[in-house]
């Protein structure tokens, strides 16, 4: 179940409300494309920011309209009891895994995530997926964390950030990382300019912010990648104009501002205080989307 | 309002719920050693952990018992419309003034946090002050956008991070601020080991950690500052050992220690995941308490 492509949807809002016509519409495309999963509740799905209706709502849609995809669902928040009960409700929503990152305001110590992660094994029997993703958690994993949360029964997968390496260094960082954790964890690339590299060296899972939007589009990628094999990667160049917004704006309001400017989701989509690109950005963002015809 | 000796108590936890017989007696301590004003709901005060219900209750049982001393309370969140709810339910729970960081998930530009200043100031009739905490929001200010949040009508004061500057660096850089902000804003420092350096150079307020839960302590240092004018800060040497203390383990879960081994709040009084200190920190964190007598 923890290999290929694991898209993740934006959860559109609308007026601080759950955009939910267009959040069904998102999962439709994901279907149609045959993701291999579908991770609702991720960084692009604005898990952070949602109150627990909303999540279990988000949850609840997405297993209805996956016709059997797997879903899986990011539960993580500020405090262990909050997180147990997003488990909870995830689990009785259909979820077939749990994605954790180590959300933090002070910042946590290794003993604080180590606790955090068996307190969510020991009050679930879903798998989890370790969510390492410092750039919004500010927690920094080592790879003797990874290797210590890898010994929990449940935690089966692990979601490493990109760091835009090629060829050896991407294999060798992926070799450090198989060794820590052991060869049955299946080992997933997030930061997608990175995914073309890493999937190439060996990644089993893609967990993919275009992907979520524009299935099409990553799914070419991953089969290149996959087709390519070692160093070679050729289709994440024909993104490059995609991977050059997400390194301006970051890949949370570049992919908003993609899906507005293609009716996939109204103007305004992020939750405030976050703001969507402003009208001189999107020139660039149709710009894009003209060139590139993605899907 | 906004000057002299602000508290920032605890919200001391137990098994998971607010310890109000505690939090009360955090309180009641406030009012005796006439701190100038109590912020509840500072990042000592856990606010980013709490839900709504918990909130509002700690706002109104603190503004019960503080004997008219003003109580101010943060009202952060991830959300915009949270924050205005929590800035309503505070208003209503009867806080004279609300305290707002720009709580962050996704980084926020300059333009997000004008945004939700703007939204807070045109929900509420209470002053507002600026929280700049860069080590919990991980946002940072630049002394143009202070004077762009300073416009606003009911922006009234600005909290600022130590710095531990000493003697003309301290001096000089509350001038800097001063003259972005104007005269009529309140400048008050935060990081309690900066406080006497910026107080001998003009600080209006000290929000303070350590006066939360020990202000005669806090009071002292503040009187000596206040006399000793500029350059001098004698007392604030005595509490090295304090400084020390939250160098190492943050001042939030140092202060927690502290208040675990004073008998003024139980053990494990932090939200999980947050642990408190281990068995062999606290014995530097008695020997702190039995050499300096705080209270």
């Amino acid at each position: 179940m923890f290999r290929g492509l694991s898209a993740f949807p934006l959860t559109p809002m609308y007026q601080d409300k759950v955009d939910e016509p267009r959040f069904v519409n998102l999962i439709k495309r994901l279907v149609v494309a045959q993701v291999d999963s579908i991770t609702v509740l991720g960084s692009t799905g604005a898990y952070a920011y949602l109150d627990r209706d909303e999540r279990v709502e988000v949850v609840r849609t997405a297993v209805e309209h996956a016709q059997g995809v797997p879903v899986f669902a990011g539960v993580g928040a500020l405090r262990t009891s909050h997180v147990l009960r997003n488990a909870q409700d995830a689990e009785e929503a259909g979820a077939k895994a749990l994605l954790l990152a180590p959300v933090s305001y002070q910042p946590l110590t290794e003993g604080d995530v180590i606790g955090l992660f068996e307190a969510v094994a020991g009050a679930t029997d879903l798998p989890i997926i370790i969510y390492d993703n410092p750039g919004t958690t500010r927690f920094r994993f080592t790879y003797d964390l990874y290797a210590r949360l890898a010994r929990i029964p449940n935690v089966v997968a692990i979601k490493i950030p990109g760091a835009l390496e090629s060829g050896d260094q991407a294999r060798n960082r992926l070799a450090e990382i198989r060794s820590s954790v052991g060869a049955e964890i299946s080992i997933g690339i997030s930061g997608d300019a990175s995914a073309a590299e890493m999937l190439s060296a060996g990644c089993d899972t893609w967990y993919s912010v275009i992907g979520g939007t524009f299935p099409n589009a990553a799914q070419s990628l991953l089969r290149a990648a996959q087709i390519g094999g070692s160093g070679q990667a050729p289709s994440s160049e024909t993104l490059l104009p995609v991977w050059d917004l997400f390194q301006k704006h970051g890949s949370f309001r570049a992919i908003a501002a993609l899906a507005e400017e293609s009716g996939l989701a109204q103007r305004s989509s992020l939750p405030l205080p976050i703001q969507g690109l402003n009208d001189e950005e999107r020139v660039a963002v149709r710009e894009v989307l003209e060139q590139l015809h993605l899907s």
